[in-house]
């Protein structure tokens, strides 16, 4: 009897596809059908390997850089204990892996906590441009006690760089010459526009390497450093990579878990046509994992190719999902709607806090002492056992990953398990995973009406393309 | 010519529905597409009607019902003073509404201002039951400074009536005899175990309306009470039903934002399968509407009925999604991706902070200087109007709901437009928009493994299910 587990070390996660598998009148998958895609996984392993050879796949080996980490780690102990407040600006992949591994590895309260229960400043990371947000925090901070560490690798992210001329300035008005100690600068290390200005303004910099994309960036600078001034240990995360790394390289697809999840959605998706992949953590502090996993999955895959031709318009939806929670909310939709997901569960078996018991009271009220006695632990993992189940006997199918608990070692593990499943499935599928040519036409508009030169070729188009919008529009009406 | 908008009031929310009109050659709509729908529609707003007169749909009048209002408001002004945390247990539609309308209208580092800086007590919304999460909770509040409301209609939730257990004992531990004035009850005016276990121990109460369900009940005391102890002006929120309800009760379509919005969604979703829905706010504020939203949607449309004994599952998807933010994560497959997608973007025009100037700086640097003299406002309203017309490139059709300022009046607003369009959208789909049937089996299964009296059979499914899994794939395995 095979295990219905691939197991990534002894005491880290697991990979659980017990409900993927069952009578293939019922849509689910034998063993069979994985293994009939035997001689594809092998491929495009080899195809892996080489690009990782190259650093064509500079993520896969980010824990072998030492002078990396240990710059990142001498800057971060420098500056932890000058500050109270750490402001990152970033967006995408500048800010979502931050954002989910400070949310799995900090206390759920991190901000409000005081500062003798803080291992070090309060983290605000802000990944939009919305003015009410920005200029309330500016208003909120004392400017002598934070540091602003702006992330961007191209050094032109408008976004990015709005803020960055708006910190700036609140800092030299606040501060005077001594504005520039306040900022660190995350971004190519020789080419872009903020590499220029941090050399002018004598700005501290963190080098995020070249052969990374935004997305797989979390365990460079972009996401070490801010996770290293709130104390995380980047260097057990980096350990959970490097016990991943080892099951994720291996060619056999029943004992690697991010190529034995990839090929079940896979052949889900291709075979069945389930095109939502549902992410679903029962823990409230892997929520954002699911944020940062969206981002991975949704520039990575959802592509637009030629096909003799013909455009050809794929990639799987990814969907955010938080158990018990959106049992309130998505799972009448999941048991009930279309058969067009598949779920990946995210399950908790040992809490940091050892548990609350739920205490015994109203005894003679059925409805609720039934609970009295058992964890919120157990409670938690027993509603996901039982949605799990329910989905089941809808046929509707699930992964589940394990974790024994949640620490930087094994948040490092899935971090790197989903990338290496994301590249893997980009090869699938025949698209490049690396590229998001589809962003281009909304940020060329943009700079028409921003007036950058250089787009004002852009702006007529915006024009154009709203006037005859316009136009079709009166033209429809008057039929 | 008419104008592409449909106005909710003078200065209220616009309904602006430009980019779904268009070529059918390219899938968008013309207005004879909408008018054919006429007779339909009709029918539908004489059943809604109907059902409002025979309170059926109740949440159409909770602006009216100023006994439920007055009594809201006595006790918040009552309970405020006397509290620096209020923590509401609740799931599903017992906190969604709440979270969305707190951090629409409340400061976004609300919990973090001195207590001189904001009008109530901090909030702290529990809607999960992740033993961290409620663990360090309790660790960090002062129980004597503590209100809690326990939100359940039923009175029989298993998270919300297990957190109140946790939550009462730690309560009676630090406060003795007096704890029962720390704790409100959200409940069903007359039935359920909460209200029974309220009367036992002499709790204070607020009512839920009997004609309500979770998913309709923010303007119910479930959200006005926790909102009313924050300062917000609830009365300014129901204005903005009411004045909502004055067009969201219009027989036009081209009048009514509710019908109007619903009934482009339902043709795109029916005559080009387009099954996901994005509601995708530029404002950091707004964020948490989609999380209302898509519990709004998906528990009411999504819906399994039977077509002559055959079994249809149905009902869109929603999609989560915050501009700019996701433009760096979930745009490329929006672009690029399958072309199964409809948007709700939520612009707003005036920031309350009356927007932040991007100082000029480093003109020489061409990537830079275009930037400053603009504002931060400007340039996130530019990326939607760039991202929005991309999109209408590439054929994926959006809809825009207009702020001209977020505060209660057209928060408001926009709550009831949602709600109004949900049940029309049922109806069109001709499902039961008010149940929630297809969570039923996995509550069952809970209750059996949890050892509740009654549901022993329930227990056995799961003993037999699991195990019929497990040989399944056993089977599979020895092929």
């Amino acid at each position: 009897m095979k295990k219905h587990t691939a197991t990534n070390e002894q005491s880290g996660i697991t990979l659980d596809f017990t409900h993927v598998m069952g009578k293939p009148e019922d849509g689910f998958l034998t063993t069979r059908d994985i293994n009939a895609m035997e001689e594809t996984i092998q491929k495009i392993h080899n195809v892996l390997l080489e690009k990782k050879a190259n650093n064509t796949l500079g993520f896969y080996d980010l824990y072998t850089r030492n002078t990396m980490i240990d710059e990142v780690e001498t800057m971060a102990k420098k500056l932890a204990p000058t500050c109270e407040n750490l402001v990152v600006l970033g967006i995408g992949g500048s800010a979502l892996g931050t954002i989910a591994v400070h949310r799995a590895l900090n206390p759920w309260h991190y901000n409000l906590l005081p500062e003798n229960s803080r291992k070090g400043p309060r983290l605000f990371i802000m990944d939009n441009i919305d003015p009410e947000t920005l200029g309330s925090l500016l208003e909120f901070l004392n400017p002598e006690k934070t540091i602003i560490n702006v992330i961007s690798k191209s050094g032109s992210t408008a976004e990015t760089m709005s803020q960055f001329l708006i910190a700036r300035k609140w800092l030299m008005d606040n501060l005077g010459q001594t504005f520039n100690r306040h900022i660190v600068i995350t971004t190519d290390p020789e080419s872009g526009f903020l590499r220029k200005i941090a050399q002018m303004e004598n700005f501290a910099t963190l080098p995020i390497p070249a052969d990374i994309g935004g997305r797989f960036s979390v365990f460079t600078p972009v996401g070490l450093f801010p996770l290293a001034m709130t104390g995380i240990d980047i260097r057990k995360l980096l350990a959970g990579c490097k016990a991943a790394a080892q099951t994720c390289t291996l060619p056999e697809v029943w004992k690697n878990p991010a190529y034995l999840s990839g090929i079940i959605h896979y052949i889900f998706e291709k075979k069945q046509g389930l095109k939502l992949w549902v992410m679903m953590p029962y823990s409230d502090s892997l929520k954002e994992i699911s944020d940062w996993y969206t981002q991975l999955s949704a520039e990575s895959l959802g592509k637009r190719f030629d096909i003799h031709g013909k455009e050809v318009f794929c990639g799987p939806t990814p969907i955010k999902a938080l158990g018990a929670t959106d049992q309130h909310s998505q799972l009448q939709l999941y048991m009930e709607g279309p058969r067009d997901k598949i779920f990946t569960f995210i399950e908790v078996e040992t809490f940091r806090n050892n548990d609350i018991t739920i205490p015994k009271a109203y005894e003679d009220i059925e409805g609720v002492e039934y609970l009295g006695g058992h964890t919120l632990g157990e409670l938690l993992n027993t509603e996901l056992r039982a949605t799990r189940l329910a989905l089941r006997t809808n046929k509707r199918p699930s992964i589940t990953f394990r974790f024994p608990e949640i620490n930087a070692w094994t948040i490092g593990q899935l971090i790197y398990i989903l990338e290496v499943q994301v590249v893997f499935l980009g090869h699938l599928y025949q698209i490049n995973p690396l590229d998001q040519p589809g962003v281009e036409l909304g940020k060329q508009l943009t700079y028409g009406l921003m007036g950058r030169s250089g787009f004002e070729k852009s702006l007529k188009d915006v024009k154009q393309a709203e006037s005859s919008a316009l136009k079709q529009y009166v033209k429809t009406t008057l039929q």
